[in-house]
């Protein structure tokens, strides 16, 4: 069982995680990320879903052409918990390898 | 530059694509598919971008966990095309060779 995050939690994560937005509708954050052409992009979706498999943390997105859309959320906690958080920075710590 | 499907074009490419679904505002085709888990929608999903790719003509599609929709239209042609009912076509055909 995942614990939701707590309002200060919430804030501190948000603060952390400057790029990406809180939808509050959901309790999820969500980014767009857009790159060079749809090679990039689904480059970018592969490694994103090798770091959800090893997390089995799932996210939410689209993708049309160059750019890619996600959410993410914890279905289990009803809204954000640490392993979206987690995850994020996982997914920003691949931009800034590059 | 590519045409958009006269109306008996689309309804044959319709009948013949059963699984699909028009939607008539976009003038495009649509369908989920529905996997094991997300890695059985993620390994589909990088063979649809194989193919997306190697015919430069890429779908608009999203995931969560152990689905994908996808949606195919030709911006250049401002609806469907033979572009989208053959992406359609070879789609099918990673399926049915499973």
């Amino acid at each position: 069982m995942v614990d939701q995050l707590s309002d200060k939690a919430r804030q501190n994560a948000l603060a952390e995680l400057g790029a990406w937005i809180h939808n509050a509708e959901r309790d999820a954050i969500s980014r767009r990320f857009t790159f060079a052409d749809f090679s990039e992009a689904f480059a970018f979706m592969a490694r994103v879903a090798l770091l959800a498999e090893k997390a089995d943390h799932h996210p939410e997105w689209s993708n049309v052409y160059n750019r890619v859309d996600i959410l993410l959320t914890t279905h289990d906690a009803g809204g954000l918990s640490q392993r979206d958080v987690q995850m994020a920075r996982d997914i920003e710590a691949l931009l800034s390898s590059d």
